[in-house]
């Protein structure tokens, strides 16, 4: 794997064999991948660094329990399901997951946008960027899409796909060997000219692409968690980003199966429905309305809850 | 210990003994004390029940490493004393802590100010409130303090204490009659009357007093506990709550040993001063001003730093 | 009105009255109500202070316009429309209100859980509070819900109702009494007692009951603010705390029109169905299913599905 | 000015005009720049789009007034040195502000990690960047620092300079030209090439460098401004995120002069003194300590304490 090296892969072994005993919850699921790195794109990954608690942390505070605060694997079930469909929010705030990310800076950017979140990145102040950049698979790389006006629409002819990833990977190229040259260093953090003094790496960096790994420890509760998946890795975000959204999905699943379950029942493969809609669905459960112009739903919502709910669609386009 | 029931002792003594190995950083300080109550007031306590990181999270965050991010304990203490002395606050939220609090509702109402912090608190809508309530002792009855116009001053005659104690026992008692009387329950949570049905749970409780005891499962990060115990232990804080931040700062101590003691160096023993006071005591150095007359300070501010610095302080009373 | 007293119109009628030319976004409809209150319970209210923007600084914010940022309020109304629907919540950040609220502590204590705004509480440990306090009117006195098992439920005999509003008053009366004494003032703020000095007010309060009013200002951005609404507005919230959402709701309408209108839309009035409700409804409307024992679902969802369409809820218990 | 078009230029003409009377406080000296870009950098600005409250605002929270809540000027500004001074912040959150920004990319990240603001940013993936990038001006390119390892030193040669910003500028216009080729779209927005479909917005911009300009509503509370204001016109901030701050600053003495002034006397004018140091100060003033090997300070930490009180500093390098 390209994405971490044989020096970092020992750093992370050695730790991983640190083990000690503790009284706190421990996810056998979390502890099996601890420090690994998950690949996500060309060279990015996730990592779980650290976590606090389990489902069974969720039961605990919800009851302001003295011990376990359980009983049953069924009632902890039952429980963690009401508590997400009634939006009873606090308890998954109890349980904490640490992850290192090694991502591009466009990905970081959207990703910052989530502020309910600890987060300390790589100083490209202090330290020195590694020539490392995304370049897409061509079979990522799409049109404006024409429906939903800000994400990508299919896909463009493989030459299009091509000239685009060539020419992105000589400018990549060439930006890192104008940052070498601006701070005066090769390689092996040697002056290129005995000439120059370099330019300070804060300044040097300005002029990299967005494409360019940066990387970040960020740490966040298991609610603010939900909420950042359930907006990550929805169809309308960017597709670089949806990637990290659906590898932390798996740790989710790992690491508190039984809030996994529930989220994914109650949140990502449910459906919000407005006040209109719930009354078309009404009559038309009544036998009473068939179409959408008995509905005064707009054609973009009337095409959602048409492949939602499986019946036909409008012909005509949606618009914003 | 009057402060947990023979149950719930064996509760915690449960999970205390369910051990489990893991990779993540353990802190020996903490294993030892988790989950045991730590008695504050009359019946409250702090007991810790999970907690995420140690000292070297904080360097491990602010290395962006790969593995445990240190070389030398004497390496970590300067970089953790760095980090605090420069205001570089984000490494310092990678350490998390869970505290079970059990405490008066006047000090919840004061603790709950701080919002950068996860709370689970005991429902009195869907639970029955224990006859516990908070008593001063005698020693700690002050009368209103004419300088700081918020606070507790001099303590007040024996007399007017022992009468203030046990009329407020008197009405706590005699609060608590008056609720189970309305919930239509006896101490076992039979009806008291075939008569009644009852008033629901949320309605009862609110002729209850301050001096309840309620309890909460709270979550910081380190950051943000360090921000609550500067305030909350300060001598201007109530002094209920005063005694929940000391016993806090003593498994604080215990937790990050090298966060503690560059908190105390840089925040709890340290000193700000405004410009004022800089350029007065720059030139109380150089010797060119001696007293509050060559200052500009009011007389507040120079009593204040009469007090930190050693000198004779002004006799007039400060005021606001 | 036995709100605000005689001083405090006057207070308010000075401020009304001082108005200036801004540049600012202005609100027709909150300007109109500006400063004075709108009685909630039986001392309380809500009245707006201050306020920062209006529909169109939605709009606005989300174009990053140099100016109005808009062209047609149809146009408006379908953007404010869409960002609701879609959770685009940031320029719903960008409008903010203030209220000064006036409400009893237990009130507060649920209130206060909403973190992200700001909170300046009238401090009793500095000034004294007012004999004020909250008696429920006789209908809304409920014995404990055996459903919803935190709420309140149909309503207790009256005799059983007067009964608690009458014992309520004296106790809370008393605890009145008591709070004077100790702190050995009269009405008028004269010593009671000239052999004592009184015991500080941050602790004779301490005994006051929890249907005591305090005030605080208030303030919080409209999605934050439209979050609290969709809780607080809930059947399942307490009585008192909705009565004060639902004035907060008549506020909203005058100051945000647009937005509130898909609020209703899209939140208070839609439905969160869970992947199960979703492929029940689907096979239902595909004549596949019709009653619960099709579906999967628990009791409790299918009694709220059933209410939500119009269909026959079943006949047994709903547990949580 | 180069930083606003004359379109741009026309509507904030119009918005401008547009005045209502309002019984909000208005700032005059707010006014009179409300929607005014102030330029800074070479293409960027600041203009306050809108806001809440001013310094009487604060007073009115803290006594949590019916009306102004104010009686003197004097009186408002011992009382906001006093709030300030014991870091009563909440006052504070009670005044708003809504600045229109635009920034390089790279002052972005610096910028979006101050997380208690809200922020609506120019999407890149709905619309097109316009092709403008920062460039440093020749005496503000620095080498990389010795002393404060994350900044900027002393000025490099004229002709590196110079080297650095035309190869700088090469690339930002290299970058912007496959920017537009890759979207397949001239200037006036029509195909180049009808052999292309053209690559989606949201990936074609990730070729583009962090000197490009973004822009973004910035709303923040008067509190955590201050925070924002501490940390970025530091001198350890670096220069460019420095003059945003400096440019806010100016905006802040218009809007609450009172605030300005407390905030300059108590937070940027002031110290921050560590234990070590106010016990190394005692003895000084008490004639009983001199130099360093008297205090047990680091080099850094004398250094700095020398430069703040005017005594000679230490002559060996300091180290972090």
């Amino acid at each position: 794997m390209n994405h971490v090296t044989a020096e970092q892969k020992k750093e992370i072994d050695e730790i991983v064999n640190e083990q000690a005993l503790t009284s706190r919850f421990t996810s056998v699921g979390l502890e099996s991948i601890l420090y690994q790195p998950i690949p996500v794109l060309d060279h990015g990954f996730i990592r779980v660094v650290d976590y606090m608690g389990t489902d069974q942390s969720i039961v605990q505070a919800a009851r302001v329990s003295y011990g376990r605060g359980t009983r049953k694997t069924s009632e902890d079930e039952a429980l963690i399901n009401y508590l997400i469909r009634h939006s009873h929010t606090t308890p998954f705030e109890m349980a904490e997951i640490k992850l290192h990310v090694k991502l591009p800076i466009f990905v970081a950017r959207q990703w910052i946008r989530h502020r309910t979140a600890n987060v300390n990145e790589y100083s490209a102040r202090y330290s020195i960027l590694d020539k490392e950049f995304y370049l897409p698979s061509h079979n990522n790389i799409g049109t404006q899409d024409s429906t939903n006006r800000q994400g990508r629409g299919s896909a463009v002819e493989q030459a299009e796909g091509e000239e685009f990833v060539s020419m992105l990977r000589a400018a990549s190229e060439q930006a890192h060997e104008f940052y070498r040259r601006s701070l005066n260093e090769n390689e092996e953090g040697q002056p290129k000219s005995n000439k120059k003094r370099g330019i300070a790496r804060e300044l040097a960096r300005i002029g990299l692409p967005l494409n360019y790994y940066t990387q970040w420890y960020w740490k966040i509760d298991l609610h603010n968690l939900m909420g950042f998946l359930r907006l990550r890795s929805d169809k309308h975000a960017q597709l670089e980003i949806r990637m990290y959204a659906d590898a932390i999905l798996e740790v989710l699943e790992k690491w508190v199966p039984l809030t996994f379950k529930a989220f994914s029942e109650h949140v990502l493969g449910g459906a919000r429905l407005s006040a209109t809609a719930v009354a078309f669905l009404r009559k038309q459960l009544a036998g009473q309305a068939f179409q959408r112009s008995d509905s005064k739903l707009s054609v973009r919502e009337w095409n959602e809850l048409a492949e939602t709910f499986g019946f036909r669609s409008s012909s005509s386009n949606s618009l914003r």
